[in-house]
């Protein structure tokens, strides 16, 4: 028995599920399905971002924020659905514990309108609350401006949004701007691939690296997201403390 | 970079947490902590049990039976903090499914108690749902008379409770009861161990032998519990169907 071994017994074939909408955006192409057991889920390019049963994507994105004391000032890159920010703010909601502001920065306007219309029980109330600030724009842009933050969650693909770099490169410049833009102490936490992905070994490696060479204390969690069809890795780690 | 390396960062140390209550029950030592951080705390036989930010164990531990179909009759071994259940009952509600009954057996009512009454952001409302049943006892002897669940997780330790036998009798005699109280294709989903758990390696290798001998399907989970100061690994699988 490994890890990796006959997981696909847990999960629902898909053709059970109902398209509600499909929009092109300026950016890619959304749609929203309606799993009979997963609650609504969000699809992009005909890939699967999450479903509303899917807490454990949320749990395991802010788990690590919460063991980082005075964690006061986050960064959602991506996370358009709402569902790690909504986790977040709920989390601390439940330990009364006081947060400054957390942003989200999400290239598609699109995405976050669909998601608040089909997906509430993803993304709660997340949007309306006075301590979120979500920019519709770039992420990358925003990240270099951003200094004294307590943590950024990656919640973005690895792979490269401009052409012509590599991804080793893309992951260079990508941890450069996140260890820049974070205070000595503060935190990543970031979603990496599923245990089925073809170059997870040498994406997982090459991830391991990037954190090791300006983080420390690095954390690898292998969670089931219920409608992912396959187990989910997450990586988390310091920016040495001063 | 591995998984359990240098993860003790993440922690905040324990002597900042004050004790609200210590109570010597008929089974065990149970005391509550106020943590700054991560909420109260159920601590027995000295013991971290669980902590209010610990959602992630909840997540982890219910995770698996939301990709059961028609998953409606669920027993929780141990639990008596009440989180478990909780987030069952949250998630069903969450996605509107139906559920039949959940009952969980412990057999510390102290621990309900003081649970219900230091804990609530961890147990919620969920010894009052209208779902739920609650007895005081030995799970154990329950099981042995329990057939047809949809699942079954099991909230306790893999120490044997009775005397003169070794733990891997226990789990043969455990997951044999587990598995003739399931109904085919029902699923068992349990906490292992910590990462630092001196016969760590030793205890899953048997944890994993028993559930290949009556059970397919495995899943191992790695996972980060805020307060839990190392990375816990879940386990899950399911009875092959009929």
């Amino acid at each position: 028995m490994t890890v990796s071994e006959n997981t696909s017994a847990w999960y629902q074939p898909e053709p059970s599920a109902t398209l509600l909408e499909r929009r092109q955006t300026d950016w890619q192409l959304v749609e929203i399905f309606q799993h009979p057991d997963y609650g609504n889920q969000l699809v992009i390019d005909h890939d699967l971002q999450i479903s509303e049963a899917d807490f454990a994507y949320n749990t395991a994105m802010t788990a690590p924020l919460l063991a980082v004391p005075e964690c006061q000032e986050v960064a959602i890159l991506g996370g358009g659905d709402g569902g790690v920010m909504n986790e977040l703010l709920a989390a601390y909601d439940r330990l009364e514990k006081s947060l400054g502001q957390v942003t989200l920065i999400d290239i598609d306007g699109d995405v976050i309108d669909l998601c608040r219309q089909y997906l509430p029980r993803c993304c709660g109330t997340a949007f309306e609350d006075p301590r979120s600030e979500v920019i519709v724009g770039d992420a990358f842009g925003w990240l270099e401006q951003a200094r004294g933050l307590d943590a950024v969650i990656y919640d973005l693909t690895m792979d490269p949004v401009r052409e012509g770099i590599s991804r080793s490169e893309f992951m260079q410049d990508i941890f450069g701007k996140i260890h820049d833009s974070l205070r000595p102490g503060g935190v990543v936490s970031l979603q990496a691939c599923g245990e089925w992905q073809p170059d997870r070994r040498q994406l997982l490696e090459e991830l391991r690296g990037n954190l090791d060479e300006r983080f420390d204390a690095p954390l690898e969690q292998v969670v089931m997201v219920p409608s992912y069809g396959e187990m989910w890795t997450f990586l988390a780690a310091r920016k040495p403390p001063a």
